[in-house]
């Protein structure tokens, strides 16, 4: 498949030109929402989302009946630091577990009635140990979001990016430090399970990521601290905002490759949700950070898209309620 | 049908003789989650309702295939001082809709594939005035606990019970007042959409509706303060306690329902979750005295069993994992 983009600064400037929700939509969404047999703003945020998704969807009375789920695995040369509980094998059999129908997220996908894909990305090329500079050069990063952008199916009605990648929550955790700055322990977390020795490796091999990687714009932030698996989900996100398919966006992971295009251009973040607030400490600081407010807050720390699957069935439902209900009109029902 | 009960004492003696969970399935469960492959705890608040679901269907490895919702709708005098935004006769008007498909909670069960029934209670008799003395007489609830009782599908594996009432809020607030205590006004709210002299109007019908009828036995509370609607889900939470089917709490009604149960007999309520905090003011303070939290905070306030089931998917989700992942064992995938 051609690439989309070659280089970085042509994935920038594509991402400055993406497209809003439609207006005559958002508009019909609204008119329609206050004639619903419901007290006013009685359904409470399933309403603002029904609308969101119906400006994202082009139509006042929308159906969701197609989401895609994908599932980006890669591998971190930062591991071999002892950032992780789990060895960095885990990666490459828990990919052969997505695709045997093992994992939670597939469990997830058939009781919402999601397609799921799965992209092992290049897991026997792990990317640089970034305390020694960038984990990825420019063509590496670059083949990274075109692999995300190729991934979303152009017909998929809604998009959730998950991931699997031991290692992870480190690159996450140093991308929202260099994105947001503060202290690189208020950005790490216990990821899978590390005892407080990991977790003081975990923070003081950002530090040193951080101090060896100084650029601090939001691509080459990713390039330099992020891996295959985040670029591509930068990249799906970004292809997702391209066809106007809404995202709800997963854990840590998932939206800090979220942060690196918000802070890249204003608004690419528009057509997102946030699904949940993960149990990993930093997430909620960062959803904080891009203004995004939790649809579900269960302690889930797993990734692999999970949380994010879990809130499809908000979304369905609130979709559901908006397109299916009757007006006061129809069912007879007297007006406030 | 024969009465299960035909005395509130027979409803109570009932109520104190019903089972707990299934001490083999719960054990079966919790070493079944401990093998599955995931970081130990990472699906959160999952694993706990799956292995709660577990211990109530007396199944290691269930499967939740057949929720039931029941809405019941009852009139209430209370109505005629003037406690609520819409007249009363909204009330059979909404019958009608659920009936026609066409209320949220149709879209909501057709989302989540539960069976729904309705069950209008004497509509055109609606319950005394609470501030005059009891809304029911002892023959009344015991009647529409019956009701209840008799609407649940032995065949169901999960319950979720909604109402619909033109006034009900305001019997949960005298009931939950009655059973916890605090000043009137702590347990009133907008229900849905009174303005701030209606909200005035409320606090004050409660007041009077606590001293016309000064017992604090929960079962006389349910009686002289509560609507039939509001009994009948009480049967059915009790009767779905008996079959150990799951409950789901929906909002500030049901869970006052339930938390008349809860005060009779210790344990009443095991077998629920809260599906979800309302944005009624006080369901969060009577969903604390129950040592309930709950699954989703977004901001409903529709009643019509609506919270609750958007909870269904989240359970759904819950058990699908649960059951459906693969052991790290069956996997090939190194444990921690």
């Amino acid at each position: 498949m051609t690439a989309a983009f070659a280089t970085l600064s042509e994935f920038r400037a594509l991402l400055n030109g993406l497209p809003g929700p439609d207006a005559a939509a958002l508009e019909g969404a609204r008119a329609r929402n206050g004639q619903l047999t419901k007290p006013p703003g009685a359904l409470g945020r399933l309403e603002d989302l029904a609308i969101w998704y119906a400006g994202w969807r082009g139509d006042a009375r929308p159906v969701l009946a197609h989401p895609q789920v994908i599932i980006f695995a890669g591998n971190h040369g930062v591991t071999a630091r002892g950032v992780s509980a789990f060895p960095a094998e885990v990666t490459v059999q828990m990919v052969a577990n997505f695709k045997a129908g093992g994992a939670a997220i597939n469990q997830l996908c058939k009781a919402f009635g999601a397609e799921m894909a799965v992209h092992a990305l290049e897991l026997d090329r792990p990317t640089a140990d970034f305390t020694q500079g960038p984990a990825m050069s420019e063509p590496e990063v670059v083949a990274a979001l075109n692999a995300g952008w190729q991934a979303v199916n152009p017909a998929a009605d809604l998009l959730v990016v998950g991931e699997m990648g031991i290692g992870n929550t480190t690159a996450a955790a140093a991308i929202a430090c260099a994105l947001f700055g503060g202290a690189p322990g208020e950005w790490t977390g216990r990821g899978t399970g590390v005892d407080d020795h990991g977790l003081s490796i975990k923070t003081q091999v950002v530090a040193e990521g951080l101090a060896a990687n100084p650029s601090r714009d939001p691509l080459a932030v990713l390039a330099a601290l992020g891996g295959r698996e985040i670029a591509a989900m930068a990249g799906a996100i970004a292809r997702a905002h391209a066809l106007r398919i809404p995202v709800i966006l997963d854990g840590f992971i998932c939206t800090a490759a979220a942060a690196t295009l918000a802070m890249a251009a204003p608004g690419a973040l528009d057509h997102c949700v946030a699904g949940h607030a993960s149990a990993e400490a930093a997430h909620r600081a960062l959803l904080s950070k891009l203004g995004l407010s939790p649809l579900l807050e269960l302690g889930l720390r797993l990734g692999e898209g999970s949380g994010a699957a879990l809130a499809i069935g908000v979304l369905k439902g609130a979709v559901a309620c908006h397109s299916g209900m009757a007006t006061f009109a129809e069912a007879g029902v007297s007006d406030a």
